[in-house]
Parts: C-alpha cells; sequence; structure tokens
C-alpha cells in the first residue's frame, strides 16, 4: 500500500510543481505563501463533497476530479475573479491507484485549463470526502457581490438551467413513466458529472453586472440569496427561461421542477442596469456563452426587515404562475 | 430539524459578524475577500479531521472544536505567519443543536484569541469530518521554511513533546502494566485535546530561526521533512529532549516512543545559526514559552540526491544509540 506522502508526491505534488508556481511556496511546506496582484483582493470559497450526496457512489474518478474542483471554479467566476490556485484535502478509505490516475487526470485538466496550480493539500483514511478551498484574484471595485441588486435591475441567467438535475433523475431512474431517448439522457448526463464553471464569463462581467452567484441548489432558491441580501424582490418571466433543447421535450412541469429547483447547473444568475443589456450580451459573446434575461429586479417595501424576500412568477402574457418550489438543501432529504 | 441555511447562521455567521472584520467580504457570498498586508504574503494552510484517526468518537464536541482550529493554526506558527481568517467545512451526520453549540465555542474562543476571523465556509450532511483553510500573513524575509537548514544550525523544540501521544495511549488503554496517577493522565488527555498553537513563538522567531515546522506527526518523521528539503542531516542528543514531569514518569522507552514518534504535538521544531542562541531564548521568552536545543544540523555528502536523510541519535555522553521510530503516516495502521 503506498504511503501517504509516496501517495501525495506521485499523483499531485509531482504534477503540481510542473505547472507554472504563481505560488511562491507551495506544496511540501507547513503554508503555501500566495498573494494577489497588487491592488487586487483575494477571493477565496471552500466547498465539501460527500459520496452519496454530492456524488453517486459509482461516479467516474476523472468525472469526480473534474467536477469538486469545476463547483469551486464556479463560486470564483460568480464573483468576477480570476482563479489562481487550490489546496485539496481529501479522505479516502483506501488509496487505489487507477482511482487515483484518473481522479488526478480529471482535477488537473481542469486545473491546466484555468491556470489553477494547486498549493497544498492533506490526506487521510475516512469515508471518502473532498475539501477544496480555491483562490482567485479580483479587483474590490470589480467583485460581483450577492448584495448589489438594485430595483429595476434585469435579472440574467447563463446556459440552460435544468440539465444537471434531469441529469440526476436519470441516474437515480426518477421518472420511469418519462421517454427519454438515449442522447438526451447522455446529454443530461453530461451536464451533472461535468458541469463548466463560467469564469469567462464572470471576468467579462466584471464593472457590467452587480449581482450575481453560481446556481448550485436552483435557481429560484439561490436568487432569494441574491434579493435577501440586496433587500429587493424579483418578477421572474418563466416562459422566458432559456431550456436545453433536451430538456424542453420533457414534461412542462419537470421542465421547470429541474430549471428552478434543480440543483447542480454551475450556471451564473447574475443582474444588470438595463442600460447594461448591449454590454452584458457583448460580454457573453466575448466569453463564448449565452446569457438570456429572465426577469427583473423590484423593490421591496422592506429594506432591512428579516421577512423572507418574494419573487413573483409570470408566464410570458404577465399573468401570475403559482409555483411550489423547493430548493436544494443539505439537510434536509432529497 | 435545522436547515442548512439557519444552522450556519445560528452557530457561526451570526457569530463571525461580531468579530472584527478583517476580510472586506465575508460568509454569505460566493467567496471571501481578503488581502495580506501591504508588503505581506498570504500564508494557507489546510488540514482534514476525520473521526476515529484524528479524534476519537466520544471527544467531548467543544474540545474538538478548539483542536480542529489549532492544528491549522499550528501550521501558521510554523511558517512565522500571523492569523488572519479561516474557512471551515464539515460534514455531520445529523446537526445536534447541543454538538454544535459546543463545537462552536470551543472553536471561536481560539478564533477570538488569536483574532482570527470566520470568512466562509461550507456545511452537508455526511461522516462526520472537519477541513479548515486557514490565512495568515507574513513577510516573504521572515517566513519559516522548511528548505533553509543550514549545517551547523542547532536544532530546537518548543514544549514537551510526547504527552499528547501519552494521553492516546491512556485513552485507548494501550498500557495496562504501567501504572499512571490520575494527575498525569488528565495532563496527558489536556495535552492532546487541548493543543496550544505555538503562533507567538512562531512569530517572534521571523528572522532569527531559519527553517521550522510543527510536530503533528511525531518529532522524528517531522524532522525529516526538513532535513529532505535542506538537503541536510542531523544529530540529535536524546538525552537533551524536553519531557513533561508526567512523561519523565513513564518507563524510559515509552518516553522515547512518545516524545520522538508520538503524534499530535503541534510544537515547534526549528533550526536556527548557533550566533542566534540568545536571540532564540529571548523570543521564546517574549513568547512565554519554553524551547530546547536538542541537536545539530550536520551536511549531507548527498546534496540533491533522493536517498533519504539521516538521524543520529545520541545519548549526552556522545555515544550513538539505536532508536527503531516510525512516524505517524495515516495511510499506515496505528
Amino acid at each position: 500500500m503506498l504511503s501517504e506522502f509516496s501517495l501525495i508526491d506521485r499523483y499531485f505534488a509531482r504534477r503540481a510543481r510542473t505547472n507554472t508556481r504563481r505560488a511562491v511556496l507551495g506544496i511540501g511546506d507547513d503554508c503555501a505563501l500566495i498573494a494577489p496582484a497588487a491592488g487586487e483582493m483575494l477571493a477565496v470559497s471552500t466547498d465539501m463533497l460527500v459520496e452519496g450526496r454530492h456524488f453517486l457512489p459509482d461516479v467516474a474518478p476523472r468525472a469526480l476530479g473534474h467536477k469538486a474542483l469545476a463547483v469551486n471554479l464556479s463560486d470564483l467566476a460568480a464573483m468576477g475573479a480570476a482563479p489562481l490556485g487550490f489546496t485539496l484535502a481529501f479522505a479516502l478509505p483506501k488509496p487505489r491507484e487507477d482511482w487515483l490516475e484518473a481522479f488526478s487526470n480529471g482535477l488537473f485538466e481542469l486545473a491546466d485549463r484555468y491556470g489553477c496550480e494547486l498549493i497544498g493539500g492533506d490526506t487521510t483514511a475516512g469515508p471518502l470526502n473532498l475539501c477544496i478551498t480555491v483562490f482567485g484574484s479580483v479587483r474590490q471595485s470589480h467583485a460581483l457581490r450577492r448584495d448589489a441588486a438594485q430595483p429595476g435591475d434585469d435579472i440574467w441567467v447563463s446556459g440552460t438551467p435544468g440539465d444537471a438535475r434531469a441529469g440526476l433523475g436519470v441516474l437515480r431512474g426518477e421518472w420511469p413513466q418519462v421517454p427519454i431517448d438515449r442522447a438526451d439522457a447522455a446529454h443530461f448526463r453530461h451536464a451533472l458529472e461535468h458541469p463548466e464553471p463560467r469564469v469567462a464569463l464572470g471576468l467579462a462581467l466584471g464593472g457590467i453586472a452587480r449581482a450575481a452567484l453560481d446556481i448550485s441548489d436552483g435557481l429560484a432558491g439561490d436568487l432569494r440569496h441574491i434579493l435577501e441580501r440586496s433587500h429587493v424582490n424579483a418578477e421572474i418571466d418563466v416562459d422566458a427561461l432559456p431550456l436545453s433543447a433536451a430538456l424542453a421535450r420533457l414534461p412542462r412541469a419537470l421542465q421547470l421542477q429541474c430549471a428552478l429547483a434543480g440543483g447542480d447547473d454551475y450556471e451564473l444568475c447574475f443582474t444588470a442596469a438595463q442600460a447594461q443589456r448591449e454590454a452584458v450580451l457583448a460580454a457573453a459573446q466575448q466569453a463564448g456563452g449565452r446569457v438570456t434575461r429572465i426577469g427583473t429586479i423590484t423593490s421591496s417595501d422592506m429594506a432591512g426587515s428579516p421577512v423572507a424576500p418574494a419573487i413573483t412568477w409570470r408566464d410570458a402574457s404577465g399573468a401570475p404562475l403559482n409555483l411550489t418550489l423547493q430548493g436544494f438543501d443539505h439537510f434536509h432529504a432529497d
């Protein structure tokens, strides 16, 4: 059996050392030493992934390596920060070489693509658990905060939310009565297992968008975080939701459940002043992604009060819809 | 049952907000935003604690909260960095309010004492797992790196290593034939469950010591990391090892096993030029701790070669001792 140190060295440290070194001091000391560029802040986020909760026990380790870092890079994207590096702590029941090789390949393929360097970590025996803390650099004036939405702002979303949730439904066999052809099922599963963090879009939106976050727990639930922190409400045109062709082939109720209350999308939801519409579209084009305007921020009579913010759901005609949706919550049963 | 968000808010976010804010943006956004002081680097370290491996299932949650942060602060101490903040990710089988209250009390008692602010986190359901990433600030020229030891340097250690390992032995009932009185047992257990990170000492040693690390896996094994990275060897005077009065009452073989190959001490092992002896002692006095000179760094004929570095063990008369010791390795059975 590999010892802890040879394990780290073989699959992680050696590979980390071949990257360009943004860190003054990386793996192998008590701490890594890093610094943001002059005049910039360090953006920091941490996510923990647990088997059975964030991934299925039979997930391909390469896909898991990708996703573990992708969900963290997505937090940087939502802040408009440029990736710098990350730490990886993980618990493994037993170090299996084939598993580690595939996992590290998936991890570094994504890390290299975004120039995000592994700067430190920890490994231990235990039930499978992955904890990544990611570091980015952002000008304070360009940070896309959750508390910056203003009444009158457009509400935008990137990509086609809902596909990842449909992928989970397919893998779990949740909808046996719904015919889903093989290509659509593969599309959904890819969305679930290979989310693409919207880093380029987040960077392009700096100075253009106001508030932003990434959709990890479902659009409806996540949007509420912006509303709460910005003390505003929202109106959403449900018919404007961008759906993939595959999702659009599911029954309408499933479409909405997946697109509004599904987790694991890692698309960006953001607000921007109406005067910025062209700039937003240009930023999306520059970043090579799709963005769709789905609603409007409205004022709240209860600024500063602890009352939960309201989302009004409407169809394309403006008629209100009565939707019952529940966002993803890690301590509720799924 | 508490939802994830009210859970975080009740025990962590609300309390974090009452601290002084070193972070421009903390809990509740996609990322925290922090920056080291002008001209300083950010020191980053991450540690994952798993039940049954790093703590016993029946550990008091208040002690666990202390220790989870203490082991991370110890990494900052070993780099000579001043604590700034930390992120906490944890998986819990079920959120129990009494457990969370005691855990967070132990955590924040230590965090507040060192001005180390909770800036972000993640909670999820899963087998109990705690992952903390800690941030500090250090002048690059004052960083205590593992690769900076030079032949002729004194080797120093803080405190009285071995007590924590004796505490584990007591809790596990490993030595039924050895009489250990109740006060000594309590002393050992306290060392195991309430390690005090040597932050003040690490800061005081900046510009004085050369190489340093903290002893988490046993003095012998950890010292080897300095030797490997600095391409040097070492001679240790085993009779010079500082032992607590309680440890000195155990049989000699157990003393050495605990002091040299025991884990969880979180004392500092560091090297400094002989000309710095008075400065080292003054730094320790300023920091309110004890340091002891236990050996010397010697040159290696094999600088740069992959051959394992050598530690020569001697007694006070200079005669070599033949010690068989195994450092703690998380993928070997204990």
